[in-house]
């Protein structure tokens, strides 16, 4: 039996929640476990009742988390210790979960949803639950006409899915659950409440989705009441104070910091020792930044799944244009975590794969036994860049970084009757690093460099065509996680901080990333012919991002606005 | 038996020809018949040699034309006996042809391939033979040096698929064919001359390809001896004249006229009698016009197919933006016949089928028993003016009118992950509606009002979503051809009137086409509310026209030029 020591990592995604536990001394994963939420995204009506959701309502069954923990801890430990891992070498838990993923408990911490199991604003809201729109859009004009500077920080919008609308949606359509509620809770801050039973608010998720901060300027209890009389009561909701004077008695953590230690109860059902540090609950998408070993400014991290999450860190705050967030300790204490997107990647290939592709080519697929996406990129690395005749924008789910703007759409220009599948999905993957190079174009601008590309998620360590375009187009070197299930290991690693030199984890957080987290030896390498191409391609695009996305001509509005009168007409 | 006198009508297409025999005291076709050419379209190698042919050359063999008269006139003769039809009820022949498809030939007639079999320049080019693109633009380009006045008849270019710039290709590139040909002869032109042993050269191909005017000012030798020392020698390759004094030798027909009468000896090989009339040839598209039974000023008739080919007729000659030819008498005698048109039509929504649909719809049309173009019909039939939140730009094979610009290319614009392929196929239609209006537009700020559409081919007789849609974004009218088989009953028209009255025919083309021609009893009327829908459409659709069309964003051209570059490097 060797004598390394184990933190576990917990993420919490939209569908299911797996557990790992890692080897401190290089990050290596020796056991996982996953679960699927037995009642997945709930969008039709409330469990076990008859009440149906309102339109964009997106719910979760928090006991379908709670079960979740039981479930891959329980699993991870059990087959930790038929690894001949005994259970005092495991000396931390980290936990991230989806957000602004939350739900308003009582003050013994019971959920809503238990004693108010017909209301729809009693449950757990997904981060994707779509109804607070409007609530989003009050906060932002209101915002706007009281120039509040925390806009800079937030690409110049509320958005919805963060969670101040939609408590300023509960507070307007429920009035009586947002009464009720002692705390409104991230499911990251719940579970670790669960795990060690003290209250705690994480500064990632509150931050990011809530604008908190200590020094920058931020939400006030005088903005909230000029939102709506009264809302300045969400303070004592998620600080337990009026958020002016008084010492919160909710306790804000940091990241890297302890929420609390492992309760003796919870320890025993789990298979793991009690008092064990249980460490501040991050958000899903930014806890796989340290997993590429890195802590350096200005490189920045993209995670290539459905979507696209760009993460980098800077000593200072800076305007970007369009940028998502930026958080002080956000992503990492000591600097400012600055996070920019794209609101579609893979969904765009899979759109173009479920819906553009002719049946020769499913059927040329199955015959070679390929997937669709593998004959596409096969097929579509044969063509040079500039090979397409085509210019796409890649706006089919609207522009996040730096437009800021879900009123656009994609676009596929230079089609002739001679175009193949293969040369559309070529040009989807080159727009798709476009929009990444905008991003890349919106820092240096502010000032802020971007020195060399990390790449986590399927895409990134599957597709070698996508990540040589993306290095080709940005001109930039890109690393590849090594850790295919990134976000635990995030975790596994804030844990390993936490439990500090002492108990067998790492002395700080520094040590606990470059110890812990990894890169593949290769390196997608930019290669500077075709990069002359892209640039000049490159040029187009951003005349078309311009010109269709500034305002110059406002089609795609106009035919998204002519679609949904055509729809109610 | 019958006392009614009927005429034949022939019509050599791309890939077959086909006769008709028509009663002229109606239009009604009696007897068909048609032939499959069998070297089809030569684009690889001369028949029966190695010769391997050039890039884009595009021929035909003649004895395919020659055998396809001979099969289907005699099919056509027999069954109308077989019908009681007695041979002398048969007063007249009439031909139409693809143009500009022509052949060069020696004093006697004999096509220059038999003497030169191994010489590419010796055999029938087809109309989209597109290998006299660099002598065409060497063409407009000196004619624009000289601003010579005809460009206002041509759109301002002289094409690639016309007679000059493929005769200025021969003089180039093979001086001896050229200087061996006796005439260059029209295709229609010399199955008048097989039938009627007389050399002719219609008006009617003639201004369209050659340019040819008594009237307004056209090509002249000195013009010609400027584009190349010599090749004003063409003129008596044509008419048998230099151009300038002399009477032409080779006698010019207008429409309407005789080429001839029918030999003795053809005769008796056909089974018709000898000595009836044979029509000056025409061009296949035109020669529907009179099929639908109108000789009105400003009904313009669409020619629905692959592509579309739009005819108008007016007493006065005006400048028209991008006008693909305006010629005098050249659809119908006594009348300047415009002709404008769109380069891809039914190829655009043949690619869309082909290229972008998914294998689901393929099988759900399978499974219902319908063609893909129904199944997409019949769900594009339930979305509203203005609901797909698509805008497409057809210039899927570039634009013919109004831009003249080979170097545009399709654009769909307004995608979604939520966008369907019903939706992809309407925005199509719906933007080759658009396409119609702009050259509409074009017209009416000439000065030429468009009071009713016609439309021929096989679109307008099947598809009643696309003509609705036509109907509804012109606010036009729609009248449909009654005859499938336009263009071999236009030539029977022409046979008829050419017959005259005497002989059983009519006294006059109008008497001709009055009583020869229909449409179908039904007429699609545009509805106001989707043409106000609409409108607003075209208003976005006629921006980008002309921020792509017209210089302002040339993306589409650099695009092209990216792709040929990197084809080659």
């Amino acid at each position: 039996m060797d004598k390394h020591h184990y933190t576990i990592g917990i993420d919490f995604g939209t569908l299911s929640a797996r557990a790992v536990v890692a080897d401190v001394t290089d990050g290596t994963v020796v056991c996982q476990s996953s679960f699927s939420y037995p009642h997945g995204v709930i969008t039709e009506r409330l469990p076990e009742t008859d009440v149906v959701l309102p339109e964009h309502f997106c719910l979760a069954a928090v006991d379908d988390y709670r079960e979740a923990l039981w479930q891959t801890v329980r699993e991870a430990a059990k087959e930790a210790a038929a690894k001949g891992i005994g259970k005092e070498q495991i000396v931390g838990i980290g936990i991230d979960a989806t957000s602004s993923t939350f739900l308003p408990v009582d003050a013994g911490g019971v959920p809503l949803c238990k004693a108010f199991p017909d209301r729809p604003h009693a449950f757990m809201k997904l981060w994707k639950h779509h109804h607070a729109q409007a609530a989003a859009d009050d906060l932002t004009g209101i915002a706007k006409g009281r120039h509040e500077v925390f806009l800079e920080r937030t690409g110049g919008k509320i958005n919805a899915e963060w969670m101040l609308p939609k408590l300023l949606e509960i507070f307007r359509e429920d009035r009586e659950i947002f009464d009720a509620a002692h705390y409104f809770m991230e499911i990251g801050d719940y579970v670790a409440y669960l795990l060690t039973g003290v209250f705690t608010a994480s500064r990632g998720p509150l931050g990011y989705k809530l604008l908190h901060s200590e020094e920058d300027p931020s939400i006030t209890p005088a903005f909230l009441s000029a939102v709506e009389e009264g809302f300045e009561g969400v303070f004592a909701k998620i600080y337990g104070t009026d958020g002016e004077d008084a010492e919160p008695e909710r306790k804000v953590v940091s990241l890297g910091e302890c929420a609390g230690f492992l309760l003796k109860e919870v320890a025993e059902e789990l298979g793991l020792p009690a008092g064990i540090p249980v460490a501040a609950a991050n958000i899903d998408a930014h806890v796989a930044f340290p997993t590429l070993g890195i802590m350096d400014e200005h490189a920045m991290l993209m995670i290539l799944g459905t979507s696209c999450c760009t993460i980098l860190i800077d000593r200072d705050s800076r305007p970007v244009e369009g940028v998502f967030g930026i958080v002080k300790d956000g992503v990492l204490p000591g600097f400012y975590g600055y996070e920019s997107g794209q609101s579609a990647v893979g969904d765009v290939l899979s759109f173009f794969v479920g819906h553009m592709v002719p049946a020769a080519y499913q059927e040329e697929a199955e015959k070679r036994g390929l997937s669709i996406h593998e004959l596409l990129t096969e097929k579509a690395e044969n063509i040079r860049p500039g090979g397409t005749g085509l210019l796409v924008m890649d706006w089919f789910n609207g522009n996040r970084s730096v437009l800021v703007d879900t009123g656009l759409s994609g676009v596929i220009l230079g089609l002739t009757l001679e175009t193949k599948p293969e040369e559309i999905y070529r040009a989807l993957i080159e727009a798709l690093a476009f929009g990444i190079r905008e991003i890349i174009d919106s820092y240096e601008q502010a000032g802020i460099p971007v020195r060399e590309l990390y790449a986590t998620g399927g895409i990134a360590r599957k597709n070698a065509l996508f990540m040589q375009i993306y290095a080709d187009v940005t001109g930039k070197k890109i690393h590849i996680a090594k850790a295919p299930e990134g976000s635990a290991l995030g975790s596994a690693i804030f844990a390993a901080a936490c439990a500090g030199k002492e108990r067998g984890g790492h002395p700080d957080l520094a040590s606990a990333i470059r110890t812990m987290g990894h890169t593949e030896p290769y390196v997608y390498e930019p290669d500077d012919g075709n990069h002359v191409v892209y640039d000049r391609l490159y040029a187009e695009y951003n005349r078309l991002h311009d010109y269709f996305g500034r305002g110059e001509n406002d089609v795609m509005k106009t035919l998204m606005t002519m679609k949904e009168t055509a729809l109610v007409r």
